[in-house]
């Protein structure tokens, strides 16, 4: 097993003086005030995350002046359209009221765990940054080629997924049915490789634009979620040709509960590996947007890779610049994905595809697993480097994997 | 020039006794009663189209009792998510009074010519199902190999589209930029190959549903309108390997304002042609729901191709059937489109790549054309059989191409 990461440092400094008063509300624990994500509990609408704990908006909303409406909607969407201003406004003011001495008139704290979808979803989009990613599955899937194929280390290569099926993290899994190829022809059933990508989501906002910048792209960003996009490769690999990825993805695609604000990630930001060779023109950053933020993978409760994010060679800035670059328009609820996180090292990758290698090697999880059997239950968290040593923190994305419908 | 086909043949009875006078309004022309598309104009919400004029519903509303609703919204949206009983119920309503030998009060027809987009896109599929156009496409791009993959006979091959830049017949297309490989290296700027795919659509309705039998698939289509998916085939070749086609044609997806319901093609259904495999179980269609569709894409006004829809190998109920296969839900909204429709013959192809072999061989289009240059307009229309020899009319698809942006 590997070794985990200490969430929860020993408190370096006395609590803060807030009415929240939640041992995991402090700027040591990833959902301190240095994070405060957005997400929607049901009927209760906005919310904001405080620790273990979240504060619904609508209750306080007379405390937002001209953001009221915003904060009062049923979903993020009219939040996601306000942009850039509204969103750091917001975020200050809530930072205000949750770090004062006493609870804002109408507050009340509400459990986690009534979370839904935070927002409608616009167009899906699936990136494939991570160039050890590419890497080994060119190294599994064609074995006597190059591992990489010659476009990638010019585009930020993705393609489209299926919005309709983005769910909330904790929603089951049902294992899909699909094609697959055996020796005897194509049959279908129930996949027999089902399989994860650990991915990092951005959620788009703003004005609807289109031909972006990188630098303008990033005021398009309101935030960052976690995403496994369960894929079942059997499927994947009998139809893949020539179009691309369809119902091996598009069965189900988990996001986390909670949006983190792009805003909590400004320490994280870091410099991707070099792809060797000169982008063009329209894909450079003055200053880059890789970020620093670390994955962790939970199999059954056991932690089998740690991919770290800062190794993805595009960054969300270049694929926003790339995907509007032909004159697609970005809207408010656009979701895209950095594709599967992997690293250089065998504990670094974030599909089973790779930490099996293909499925030909046992991962150490109960026993022995290559692919997911029903009841697995994989959870994906992840931290960043905060503002005075602190963690801002991702919210997991969980799901259980329920047994195929044989209903028809 | 190809020879067109007579459209307005002459009236074999005499005219229907209605207060609609329009000598389009007949059951020879394609927009007769025998057609009533839904569509919306602007502010005017939706409306039904009677010849070469439209009948706005909201100011009728009254006439629809429990439907009223759904008629006075701002987008067909509403009236998808009601499903088939709905839908018949207000076609059947609607034809009473059109026919009606004196006008509802409150009628009062609109000109054509303020359509909007009639509905928001939910998710946009794309399919791969006409093999003479997956063989072509073959033989273009691989001539050296088998012209169709082993997987195309066993599953209608498709892959998700951008939703958001789906457009209304009308909207101009501006060229788009694009990566695009050169002798020298990938270079970035407007495409030189651009290029449509005449396709038909296929508008998704009724409850929110998942792993559809062909025959249910059905209930799940409340009309069908006529698709340009303007292809970047540059930006498309440079891109598309491994996860499929993207920039090169997320720029702008154009379908008809008017969306011809799925009941006015109970004459037109025919039997495919054969895969030359057995399909598996899931796919198997007791009734196939091919339909004799008959396309006409007119490029600057001279007739280039008349691409024959009953020619596609896979149904649209197949294809609903095999992307909810997985359990991905069909929402009202959705929208999947054919693929490119070509037949057999050199003027049966719906694709500008085809009939100019790849850019090989001229088009005899204002002295010559390959791909389209600035100016250009292309335009798509059909019809289908109809009951006691009348003409189902799907109504145009047209765009402009508008020079590429300089701005950025």
């Amino acid at each position: 097993m590997l070794a985990r990461r200490a969430h929860h440092r020993p408190r370096r400094t006395g609590p803060p003086v807030t009415w929240i008063e939640d041992p995991a509300f402090v700027a040591d624990a990833p959902f301190g005030p240095q994070t405060l994500p957005y997400g929607v509990l049901g009927d209760d609408g906005i919310a904001v995350r405080v620790g273990d704990q979240a504060l619904p908006l609508r209750p306080i909303a007379d405390h937002f002046g001209a953001l009221a409406p915003l904060v009062s909607a049923g979903d993020l969407n009219p939040l996601l359209a306000a942009g850039r201003p509204a969103w750091s406004e917001l975020r200050a003011r809530v930072l205000e009221l949750v770090t004062a001495a006493s609870a804002p008139r109408g507050a009340v704290l509400a459990a986690l765990g009534g979370e839904v979808l935070p927002f409608q979803v616009a167009d899906y989009v699936d990136f494939y940054s991570s160039r050890h990613h590419a890497e080994n599955v060119g190294r599994i899937f064609r074995p006597d080629g190059e591992p990489l194929l010659p476009n990638w280390t010019h585009i930020p290569i993705g393609y489209h997924g299926r919005a309709g099926t983005v769910v909330v993290s904790g929603t089951p899994v049902v294992r899909p049915h699909g094609q697959r190829k055996t020796p005897e022809g194509p049959v279908f059933g129930p996949s027999q490789r089902l399989d994860i990508e650990a991915e990092v989501g951005f959620v788009c906002g703003g004005p609807v634009a289109s031909r972006l910048t990188p630098s303008r792209a990033v005021d398009h960003v309101f935030g960052v979620a976690l995403v496994n996009d369960w894929s079942a490769r059997d499927v994947q690999a009998w139809e893949y040709q020539p179009l691309g990825p369809f119902l091996g993805k598009s069965f189900a695609t988990s996001i986390s509960a909670w949006i983190t604000p792009l805003e909590a990630f400004a320490v994280a930001r870091v410099t991707p590996p070099p792809l060797g060779n000169d982008v063009l023109p329209y894909l450079v950053e003055e200053r880059p947007w890789g970020l620093d933020v670390r994955l962790e993978v939970e199999w059954n409760g056991t932690l089998v890779s740690k991919p770290p994010f800062r190794e993805m060679s595009w960054t969300f800035a270049q694929q926003l610049a790339h995907l509007s670059a032909n004159g697609a328009t970005v809207r408010p609820g656009d979701l895209i994905a950095s594709g599967t996180v992997s690293g250089p090292s065998r504990d670094e990758r974030g599909s089973f595809l790779e930490l099996s290698w293909g499925g030909k090697e046992q991962v150490d999880v109960d026993g022995g697993r290559t692919f997911l059997e029903d009841g697995d239950t994989v959870r994906i968290t992840a931290t960043a480097p905060g503002e005075h040593g602190s963690l801002v923190g991702l919210a997991e994305v969980v799901g259980t994997i329920a047994p195929a419908d044989t209903e028809r």
